[in-house]
């Protein structure tokens, strides 16, 4: 009775997904303290206060009807203005309001651009790993999602793979950047080669070809770590944004799209995009938040938190052994599977109660990925369960590299 | 560069949206209190007090991360299970939270069921006028809407011309009650017949058509009219609800939809509906207003103040000789248009600064739309522009009827 295009879906459910189901399973089973779940991007980290503030001052001061009711598709002109200038400050850009398009958070934002911008058959190129979201997407528009593979073992884009595989119905490449689910940050260099060869191959078939940034993790990064912005080095860029991590609201919905001045056919394409918004039912973002955001634009989560997270966690697997990409942005750890078969891996981690997702479900078998936007003492708890962990890995008869 | 499907969009926007920003243009001109927009259904009457004291509690007593976090993708349970108990005690159904999926509005509902349910052209009859917006709901994932005719004078559905366009490729039937834009109530023998109509012919080809009830209105009724609550009347029923209207949440983007247990393979639809919630990017719907609304299930707009607009404008136009079917649900009047083109009939009305969206806008040329979910000092200051407006009519040579 349902769509042929859900059936796979409906058989085969998000793995992350039932990680996180199989987490609060474990949890009645044993209480929650005993359980390590590091499955799900969920940040731990409250929102800031100034949030919660915000929603409150909105509510006494400002107008119901105005603050609960309709706006323009693309949302209330004073909230992207007010992030227009928050952008332009920080990273040099040029924006008005007339940039920004408010969203259903980044994946709203990301079916926004595809609505708007594929036509059946249209290949959308972009690298594994990667979230594997990204083909329902694509796929929702009857867009071909494009794969360019691994680069092993710095997880940077692979550039020549990417080159190879642009052709004539490459409508789109597709970055994830700080990096879900490796938390690499591609820095500038990789960008300019990267803009670069999509220039080229633009220019070779006579195409054009948006960038686009899924960049929900812009503002996770560590170390001083530089996250280039996009429409500075590519005119035909579109960026998707979320607050779901960088004001720990992943629940509220509450994302935007960006487009640089330079963009071919601003207007057009402008439109194109607030019209899919309108039309794809999410009408406008949600409107409160949307506010709130604006007035809360200064906040930021407490980065420090997942640092020490990221420490505690990296160190304890390095010295155990595990072979791990170094992560300087996001809430990710991408480790090595010790057995070849990384899906036994997570069986035989779940045996000591530790809840990760397989690199599989991000496109990239033989790794697994560790989310550590958790309590830090969910780490300390979960070092014993590793060292065991690691015992039975050497005692076992595996096949261990 | 956009995508072909959205061409016609960029180039012929929302006739709704166009008035809109119309009467903002002619608010700026002339000064809003001398503007009557009677053109887009956004609630005049503030949100239930309760709702905003809702949110305020739940930011004081509930936990941060649980308020703005992710939950699962049919939303929070005991918001569903709240909102279940409702309906039930209300109308005699037996849904708990499995029943419920939490959803980004209506429109993202009704984008979550055609997503969940639609082949590339299975068809989807509705009823003129109606919302244009279905058009694009459906056409994105490749649907045909078929249109029955209006059934003038009495606007309920014309069932003999359903029975004849209902085909092996009717996947959905989708009705609208109360209907925007006429405001007629369809009584429980249209029901009655409407489903005994779709039964047969379901049978007739051995097919599964679903009935699909998009219904923001049920709240708004008048004269204490009873609104058929549908599941109870055709087991492959999915209802599409809102909050929109009956707490005046319209930019706010929360709703629901319900599936009744004897839905055939009520387990597979649920999860397509649920996958279909997480993969078009709504994900979730929006966290903290999901609590709110459970918190303010009690709580309705007041619908007496729009009963006294309803009142107010109907008797004025009546009187003024205007052809009006009876509203008895929803906000809005249809009025026939004295002159055969009713686009004319909207340019002369604007140039009285009277703003109504023209019934071509609802497949139904010949009327127009008015949304009375305005101030009563608006209507009452309407009333000299309808008087003038009336008396060119009369002087002006034009087809009047």
């Amino acid at each position: 009775m349902i769509a042929e295009k859900m059936v796979g879906f409906v058989e085969n459910n998000s793995a992350i997904r039932m990680m996180f189901e199989e987490g609060k399973r474990l949890s009645k089973l044993y209480g929650a303290e005993n359980v390590y779940d590091f499955s799900l991007g969920n940040p731990n980290v409250p929102a800031p206060c100034a949030v919660d503030n915000a929603i409150k001052d909105i509510l006494d001061s400002e107008d119901s009807s105005y603050v609960h009711g309709y706006m323009s598709n693309a949302g209330y002109e004073d909230v992207r203005r007010t992030i227009a200038d928050s952008l332009n400050r920080r990273f040099g850009t040029d924006f008005t309001d007339r940039n920004l398009i408010m969203t259903v958070g980044a994946a709203g934002g990301l079916n926004v651009i595809f609505r708007a911008l594929l036509n059946p058959g249209d290949e959308v190129i972009t690298f594994a790993p990667y979230f594997l979201e990204y083909r329902a997407y694509v796929g929702n528009f009857d867009g071909v999602l494009v794969e360019v593979p691994p680069n092993i073992p710095s997880f940077l884009p692979n550039l020549k793979e990417l080159e190879k595989r642009i052709t004539p119905r490459t409508k789109c490449v597709l970055i994830n950047n700080p990096n879900n689910p490796t938390g690499v940050v591609y820095p500038e260099n990789i960008i300019r080669e990267l803009t670069a060869i999509i220039e080229r191959k633009s220019f070779e078939f006579n195409t054009d070809i948006y960038l686009i940034s899924d960049e929900p993790y812009r503002e996770l990064v560590y170390d001083g770590v530089n996250v280039p912005y996009l429409t500075k080095y590519y005119a035909n860029t579109v960026v998707g944004y979320s607050f779901s991590k960088s004001l720990s609201l992943p629940g509220e919905r509450i994302g935007y799209i960006a487009v640089p001045n330079e963009m071919k056919d601003f207007d057009t394409v402008v439109s194109a995009l607030t019209i899919a918004n309108r039309i794809l039912g999410y009408v406008n973002a949600p409107s409160l938040i949307q506010r709130a955001v604006a007035r809360a634009i200064d906040s930021k989560t407490d980065v420090g938190y997942y640092d020490r997270n990221r420490k505690l966690l990296y160190s304890t697997l390095k010295n155990l052994g595990f072979d791990i990409v170094k992560p300087e942005g996001a809430f990710y750890l991408f480790v090595k599977s010790p057995v070849e078969d990384e899906k036994i891996f997570c069986d035989m981690a779940k045996e000591e109660n530790i809840i990760m997702v397989p690199g599989s479900s991000f496109a990239c078998p033989g790794y697994v990925r560790l989310a550590y936007c958790v309590s830090y003492e969910t780490i300390e708890r979960s070092i014993p369960a590793w060292n065991r962990l690691m015992e039975k890995l050497k005692k076992g008869n595996l096949n261990l590299k």
